[in-house]
């Protein structure tokens, strides 16, 4: 019967805990395998063919040995890693997903998924639009970025909104939706190619790479020389101690992540906080996961955006799983151009 | 006619601008005069007989050199410092004041100022309690405990409250604030003697010298097995970094003051900045200034407390302006067990 035999399943494995910068060399390419039926006495599994996988630069922190609680879930050494993904159903024993069904969330590093906790996994209800989108602009770096601008900073009409790591996959569409909401937008990245792609292609009023500023100060002077509203906080260390001289009065830091810290031993200093109590400044940590219960109100503003061409999304694909290695570390260098995500197979 | 004669006015200046930690010698008395009666052709101006001055440490960043924009107005070396006060009016020409009124707000570090700007002023309206608590538990600092907890933290009952620099003069409200709101509260000073104080005299629930504990991560992790829900923050630095490394996730961070900052030419860098991200922490600035719209709902509250001994507040008092240079400078060594003040004069 189809589904009894076992077939190969590629997977991303990691070596051993990275410390430091990760390297390719910290994962492997191996071949277990799978057979492609959800066995008879589990309940509520899903199998899954995987189709997208996200490479988030959160994932860094699931890569360290575990050395105190953290709300993050640690990947254990020779074990796949896992995360944000798309995959197609191909058997299933929860009743809310069928064989055939399209969907976004956690699934594994690999070619196949036994899913024993599918709340984690969301129904595609839209497919006018590229699948792919759903690791990014309609899946968790979409959420991020509209619950982090529009609930944590609630943006007002003419306000100064700084974004950080501003070509990433979160990053450029929190400069979009700032500016749907009326704000002046200025985005850092790490060269003139994104720099450019930031100015000319997604909308934002100006934009400085930070590699060439001998001081970050000077250049947000430059940029916001009345000061800065809301940063949309992506990198952390050197360019938050920076912003933090620049803020105003009643200004608003969502921390979306620190991606210039997930590689230090020990993550650099901030020392101008004091600047919090005077001004007194917001400054919220939140993650999308928090807000998935606006995901529909979200798709009522996305959607419609994205086919009007008001939202643009910018995609850095890799292709095949044993290209996955490099596409993930490559994020700690900056190397990609916008979403990055690696097709593990087509539908 | 009375007030036509020049008296003379004793008043504390600023020598210089300061650097590093204050010193007596940075501040002096000097004897001027002043017209006891407001000039007939000043409108809105209200003549003050100062009778308490209230030592609070953001005065010191008012003393250092302006090199920046600040939302704190700098002193200017060779006049008087001014501050929150409590004064009798003695003339004025605003139709909200009249002679024979008590107030609070902000005056001169002088024994008679002429104000100009009394929107500054609230008039007092309960005289059955001590004048003096109207530089404390009744004005600025109790407000300041006051909307830092219940307004910008939001406690719940049962949750974990710390509170550093527990027996200053906001502080030791903060304690008592969160155990009407159910919570559980260790609070940190710098003796013994605080710390008694701390926990048999105002409720703390725990607390600790943080001069004679070596790793604040450990003391902290000793009070609070549970983690902290929500931190009051009055001193910033070593113990921000260790607070976070405790923080529960949704924490707040209410950030009242960085005391242990303000003498220092550089800050001191916080590097556990990124617990806020995994933990979705809020930490935010506030400024009692903000809330006053909230004076009479807390009044309210706070009066009959007092009345009725459910909240007790304990005053450093200094006698005469010749000692109120010592003490604002031993607010920075912590000489002061609870708040500290000044008598400049009786009623």
């Amino acid at each position: 019967m189809a589904g009894e035999e076992a077939v190969s399943n590629k997977q991303v494995i990691l070596n051993d805990y990275v410390t430091g910068f990760p390297k390719e060399s910290d994962l492997k390419i191996t071949t277990g395998s799978i057979k492609l039926k959800v066995p008879e006495s589990s309940k509520d599994t899903v199998l899954l063919k995987n189709l997208y996988i996200s490479c988030d630069p959160y994932l860094r922190l699931r890569m360290s040995k575990p050395d105190r609680p953290s709300v993050f879930a640690f990947f254990k050494p020779g074990s796949p890693l896992d995360g944000y993904g798309v995959a197609k159903v191909l058997d299933s024993t929860h009743p809310n997903y069928k064989k055939g069904d399209l969907v976004w969330g956690f699934n594994g590093w690999e070619e196949y998924s036994l899913i024993t906790s599918p709340q984690l996994l969301i129904k595609i209800q839209h497919t006018d639009v590229p699948l792919s989108y759903y690791t990014g602009i309609l899946g968790m770096p979409g959420m991020t970025a509209y619950a982090g601008l529009y609930e944590v900073s609630a943006p007002k009409k003419g306000e100064y909104v700084f974004v950080s790591a501003a070509s990433g996959a979160v990053g450029q569409l929190v400069g979009q939706f700032a500016k749907l909401a009326g704000c002046y937008v200025v985005g850092s990245a790490g060269s003139k190619q994104k720099v450019d792609l930031l100015k000319n292609k997604l909308g934002f009023d100006d934009a400085f790479n930070y590699k060439e500023e001998p001081d970050l100060d000077a250049a947000l002077k430059r940029c916001f020389p009345e000061g800065i509203d809301i940063y949309f906080e992506n990198v952390g260390g050197k360019m938050l101690n920076a912003v933090l001289l620049n803020m105003r009065v009643h200004g608003r830091i969502a921390v979306c992540g620190m991606v210039s810290q997930y590689n230090l031993e020990k993550p650099e200093g901030v020392n101008n906080l004091m600047q919090i109590v005077g001004k007194r400044i917001r400054m919220e940590g939140f993650a999308a996961g928090d807000y998935y219960h606006l995901y529909p109100k979200f798709l009522e503003l996305v959607i419609p955006a994205i086919k009007e061409g008001k939202i643009v999304y910018v995609e850095d694909i890799a292709e095949g799983l044993e290209n996955a290695p490099a596409a993930l570390v490559g994020l700690f260098s900056g190397r990609n151009v916008g979403k990055q995500l690696v097709v593990v197979a087509q539908e």
